[in-house]
């Protein structure tokens, strides 16, 4: 089972996460991002599918031609879990 | 400039489209698929976007682990097109 984390550990893992914001109305986290394109858009996608593959934690997301929506929560834990935050610190990585 | 669909023909191209919708409230078409798992949903979708470069015609599309949601329009027609009902089908194809 995975720890859902608390409000103040989510509060201070989120100084380091530039861009990322806790979702209304339910324990999640998301960011925007924008490319020149839908080929650069759909290559990040693409790492991050292995990644979250590997990981065995997938995000929520979506794709409009150069822009990508990822949103970021635990259905195991009920909520935001460290397993969000490594997945959000690799995709800021990219 | 592309043409966009008369309603008419909309209908006609839906009833060979099973599975397909219209959109409520916009000049789109909607379908939703399931899989297995969140591999067989990506490569799913690894597949359509190597084609939609292909068309350069792209689908605005979000997906959940195993479930893809994948709506059609053409921006430059501000509605549904013929690019939509190719893609469309070439989607249904996989």
């Amino acid at each position: 089972m995975v720890q859902r984390l608390t409000d103040t550990e989510i509060d201070a893992a989120l100084k380091e996460l530039a861009g990322w914001r806790r979702v209304e109305g339910r324990s999640a986290i998301a960011r925007s991002f924008k490319f020149a394109d839908f080929n650069q858009a759909f290559g990040f996608m693409a790492r991050i599918a292995l990644m979250a593959e590997k990981l065995d934690h997938h995000p929520e997301w979506s794709n409009v031609y150069n822009r990508v929506e990822i949103t970021l929560t635990t259905h195991d834990a009920g909520g935001i879990s460290a397993r969000d935050l490594k997945l959000a610190r690799f995709i800021d990585s990219l």
